[in-house]
């Protein structure tokens, strides 16, 4: 399978490189990036070709694109890539704009190529043996979800001011992962939060530590707690309590070394970020994708999961600024 | 100091059997209880007077009483107490009724003689060592809190009955630790609950599954997690997380056996209940109660303390009525 | 069950306390020391009898005899009390000459007593799950053990001096696990050992860092570990390898509170020494002894295991010397 | 810099890949094999040359070579690598034979051309985190060094008898660890083993269950468990104990997933085999290997530090048949 790679800013950059070296079956069919330098940069270092347009890479032999531009030109180019044909892979949030997201899953539709939404945590070996024990029901019943997300440094407050605010920015990853786990669509939502981070958010209009309560339709509660700034490294921890016990996935550590002095035992720091932490997932993301494409079966997320997230994030936005519950018709 | 132990229930018995061993400075001045056979049956165990009434106790040369009856007898106890001017140990809760509360409070607070509320999760090591790291800065600023509070078993529905329900009998521990640990009081909470251990618990118009939101006066959100029914033992954890990182107390094991197999690394199981979880914290208490009492210094938890969260408690059972944040006053 | 407690150091005042409180069905029939004063103290602590003199404890009306004093006189004292009748609990190493155990066996099966050797470590719940692992087949068949046990001081070396030396009075502890744990005599003996704490030690001929190998009869090997000296506390480890995996005890820690921070995560630090960490064991140790002993069974540990590890600490002696390994017939 | 591989079965094929793919600075000069379809299946997977004979291959303007060939190979192929100029990395061990190897090392120093011997688990983070701690003195004065190494199963039988004895093949890397982590030459071992996984491989006159005991320059013992079968997978730990305390590596887990129920809490399985639990270690070899000679300086495992391992396991082997410790000169 030739992936055309589109926007090689970091995220970008690092799935095509994983493309070229990593995942079995795909390669790389070109990069674009609006700036024309990122993208050739990009194109010598894993000898590719860089394409010039968008167009160009539409009208290319590429069977599918990886769509990782910033978030307002999405919808847009999957819309494009739909039109041609292409099965598509997009960077989450698929939009900031719900009815921009219907758009773009219409043409989807209306097309019948894959698409897939980039919710890579899913693919992650810990949190996915999660979910499956769940699955399997090595919990029982599920009773409550808990998810500690916490960033290790709040990104620049010009990303912040585009970001669409923290929960459609980074909780969203965590409703994904409360949908995932719980298998259970959200159907109320109560949020709070505060600037304790640095006011610069804050005077942004935007939160940087924030906790959020979710009523599942199953009945289980997901609590989520999400902050800007994680001193430790990435938290990144789901943990699901049923009638039969607990299965929760713990932070993973740069390296298994113990000390053991006077002041205790020590264990070894966390990875800072997403890149140390997930690349593992991101492989794994990109074979089942290629995989699913390959076999003409349904990707591993899909719009509708790209689109519940939004939905949830928005109603989240309006229970903070409110401080009442909101549900989720 | 000399004791008398007023009440020979479970509790009643444990905490006349810690004075008697292993309180050093304290002894049992004798029991009570309403059934003479319970408290002859632990006079003689531990070869201890067993007193004829409450009159009997309050006339006695006793230094101190521990009130361990059933919550609804607690107030008068106190009162009588007070008036004849021994030092108190009450169990928790005070009462389920907030006037009742202040009923007993002023008569100690006229008497002026010490009163110590029985939160002995407060002096378990692992969650004092928290504590102790919040209230020393080594958390920095802190931010979130996360509590996960799981009995083993629900209790039997004729005390589901009389237990003032889950957040009053169950929770109340929680609020307590919430308001140690943040070393601020509780502004607003938002509860929400189910029914998902036994229906005979919800016939009571009880809950059995419990999840609290609450704010804090310096801003900090604590969460609970809650449940009347814990497959792999008592569930008893604390996680600060603050600016400079997290302090959390996990759940203590019975053994520090470690099996390796095809199947993993298996643990020890945590410790059943609360008896085996905190029996240290009982000792650490009775140290300490009796220390301030002969020093002249505060106890450890005052009649304050025990206030405060029953009117969280309410609060909460106000909240998950009627699906409404509800500030406190 | 009443217990005489003969010797009332650091170890046997320890022993009649706990006999006092923690162990139902037995109580202190008096204490006796040849340092009077010493054994006044105990006995109005626990307000119990002092004897005057070993006689008045073998004429006495006690059940049993705790043998706690300095070891030279252990099997004088094991030799009265057999003829006195009593049941025989005896703190480790009964001797540190054969001939001399020997002797005081004899009379214990002449007179037909029971006897017990205080090797506490087996009643620790961590190790005994590794035993009972070991012993159900959960292993399957054992093939290596690992032994860590280092002490987290020095003796003083006054006591050094009449200690016996180091494989005789801190590996013997070793030897007895191993035996335990394999459930098989050892045939040979490696042994290597220098100083490396402390000058002291060497110059009264001992060492304080040693390295141990045994082969036991069932083909297995046990490597121990010993230092006199550990910064970071008591280390007491035992790993059994065997065809289905491992099980092992580790070290426990003083609290479950666990601190996460840039320099990683940190635990709890290690109790200091055997009254913390084994004080469990000494009172399982004695509630087997006396129901051992009510019931006319097996005491758990017998004078054969007393013995046992003294030959292999001679051998081990005898190895270290000749960098041989040696035999044990 | 271009590096041609020899050898491509199992492990010289990862480290084909593994310069094509994730080394900077590194790509394949092409690849050779006896088995001209084992170099060509490797060749065409990489999109690579595929050497016709090893003539070619010296010939070439490879700047190095990568011997990952039968051990009976290696002397020969870096002779001629080192006469053809190219800078050499060879797989472990370099030859079980003394002679050859010095015969190997002898032309290397005569050409000046850089070797390293591929002793990868030293570049494993973990384990070289534990070595970094001892270097800087973390763990103050070291004393004794515990080195567990079990392989999941038993290779093939064909291999076993070309293998050169499990202290060659296997141990032989924890002698190498046990050099590197103490930083001090081994003078004196001790080693005992039986046949407890499969009579087939005494049958070859070979031990497939070891215990070594190495005692170093500086004074340190090491101890070393080695099994050829570990049912719970990979067993690969190191720790050294030191005045300070301990550092050590533990086993890496294939998750971070925990599960907590009635039977206690389970942790994931570790890592099946070296390619699973060494590939990060691989990597890092290489970027150093390839940074030291394009700078020119030592390459991170020297000449020597491939031959005292042999050494070391030699005197293993008289060690363990004469059952007397074997100094070396």
């Amino acid at each position: 399978m030739k992936i055309a790679v589109l926007g090689t800013g970091r995220i970008g950059a690092m799935h095509a490189e994983l493309i070229a070296t990593r995942v079995a079956g795909a390669t790389v069919a070109g990069v674009f990036d609006v700036v024309p330098d990122a993208a050739t940069a990009t194109a010598q270092r894993l000898n590719v070709a860089a394409f010039g347009s968008v167009a160009d890479v539409m009208a290319s032999d590429a069977d599918a694109v990886a769509i990782c531009t910033s978030t307002p030109t999405h919808v847009d180019l999957i819309v494009a890539a739909a039109e041609a044909g292409k099965a598509i892979f997009c960077e989450k949030p698929v939009s900031l704009d719900l009815e921009e997201v219907d758009r773009g899953l219409a043409a989807v539709t209306a097309a019948g190529v894959p698409l897939h939404i980039g919710f890579n945590r899913r693919f992650d070996p810990s949190h996915a043996a999660v979910r499956a024990a769940v699955a399997a029901g090595e919990v029982g019943e599920l009773r409550q979800l808990r998810i500690s997300s916490r960033d290790p440094e709040p990104p620049p407050i010009d990303y912040v001011k585009v970001s669409g605010g923290i929960f459609l920015d980074m909780t969203i990853h965590d409703f994904d992962m409360a949908r995932f786990v719980t298998g259970s669509e959200v159907v109320e939502v109560y949020a709070t939060g505060s600037v304790m981070v640095d006011p610069a958010i804050g005077a942004e209009g935007d939160l940087d530590t924030v906790t959020v309560m979710l009523t599942h339709q199953n009945g289980v509660t997901t609590t989520i707690d999400n902050c800007r700034q994680s001193a430790f490294g990435y938290d990144q921890r789901v943990e699901a309590f049923g009638s039969l016990g607990i299965v929760a996935s713990e932070n993973h550590t740069a390296t298994s070394t113990i000390r053991r002095s006077a002041a205790g035992s020590t264990g070894a720091v966390v990875p800072h970020f997403f890149l140390e932490r997930y690349i593992p997932s991101y492989v794994y993301q990109w074979e089942q994708f290629v995989a699913a494409v390959r076999d003409g079966t349904q990707t591993p997320v899909t719009g509708a999961d790209g689109r519940a997230p939004l939905v949830i994030g928005l109603a989240a936005k309006l229970s903070a600024v409110s401080n009442q519950p909101v549900r989720i018709s």
